[in-house]
């Protein structure tokens, strides 16, 4: 019989057991952690992690590029990390950050500056 | 030669065009309308992401089950969606919504309950 020790179960535990999907990746939403404001959603591989904890800065896996991607590393607008915040399941991470200037590569503070209403999308407020 | 009309800019334009991915679909942050607090974080098909507007209450796609989801459709912890936001290259939203009671199926009031330290996972504040 095996048995899983308190510690480790997923939902209650207090070991990081990160649930990655089939390509290997977590979701990681941004939040302004003074504001509470969502400023941008992305994936994080094993290596966007490790460089996020090591760093303290966000880093993410562009799925699009096929690549790891420190956020700002172009732009200078970086998301410092204060805390990390991990789901029941331990798919999901919430980074709660101080952005260094705007999130998006846009140039609006966050990349949710759109809502969506019956006819279309609109300025968010 | 191909024009876009500015309406049908992903980015920039007033077009609804949702981009699922490959397994067909968007990522779903729900967030509370009132305080800000992040609740969960979820996947929305073509089908959940009607039902949500249709309906006004939050829809999923199950990944592990493989099928829509009504949040709360069992515990009545239905999450009123108030507005909808979504992101700069259309392929993630945030649900502003009104929770009828905890978010979480464990029963806490969010999903993310646990915060990642140097030591593992501890309870957030």
């Amino acid at each position: 019989m095996t048995e899983t020790a308190p510690e480790n179960d997923r939902e209650t535990g207090t070991a990081f057991m990160p649930k990655f999907d089939a390509a290997g990746l977590l979701s990681a939403v941004a939040q302004d952690a003074e504001t509470g404001e969502i400023l941008m959603l992305a994936f994080m591989n094993a290596k966007a992690l490790e460089a996020t904890q090591r760093t303290g800065e966000a880093h993410f896996y562009s799925r699009s590029r096929g690549k790891l991607w420190k956020k700002g590393e172009t732009s200078g607008n970086l998301l410092r990390v204060e805390s990390i915040l991990v789901d029941c399941d331990q798919d999901a991470l919430v980074l709660k950050v101080t952005p260094a200037g705007p999130a998006c590569h846009t140039g609006a503070r966050s990349c949710f500056y759109r809502a969506l209403t019956d006819d279309g999308l609109e300025p968010a407020e």
